[in-house]
């Protein structure tokens, strides 16, 4: 479960920005601050379950993303083979690209 | 008009796994077969007008995802900085999986 979290989180920090501000809103109330779909539905005025559909959808369209993008899994790939550059400016300079 | 294809190729390399198949169709009917929108029209049996609308909502989408994603850019910049790795062997690897 906890890398469950930790994976859905890494899909939101290299798609996030393709989602809509309602989704990010319950995105990070659920995975950021810890609230229950209980608590965020009372805070918004909607049903508990409606909240729980938002974020299920939303964490659908996360991996969608990933599977037709493959960002984080390129990004990790990335990182491992960069690990090898002796060259310690380039291999900044690329990491500085890739999560910027 | 030219560079503009050029750079509309790119967008779509980037992010043409995440249109729908219709959209992809028309797109490489228009860009790849070079079809006009009146011969696309034909062919699917709609009008030249909604083919040209589905087109530009198409390339707008792909714009959207580079402004939000920015994958060409960090693509070309990561192919800058990777000019000055001595190790060929790690330059082919980062080159192989960004363009995977």
């Amino acid at each position: 479960m906890i890398e469950d979290t930790i994976y859905i989180n890494k899909l939101y920090d290299c798609y996030g920005n393709l989602l809509t501000v309602i989704q990010r809103e319950y995105f990070e109330d659920y995975y950021f601050q810890n609230l229950t779909c209980q608590e965020i539905g009372e805070n918004k005025g909607i049903s508990r379950n409606a909240v729980n559909k938002q974020i299920k959808d939303t964490v659908t369209k996360l991996e969608f993303f990933e599977t037709q993008l493959k960002l984080c899994q390129k990004r990790d790939k990335i990182e491992n083979v960069i690990e090898n550059i002796e060259d310690q400016k380039i291999k900044e300079e690329i990491k500085r690209i890739i999560w910027e």
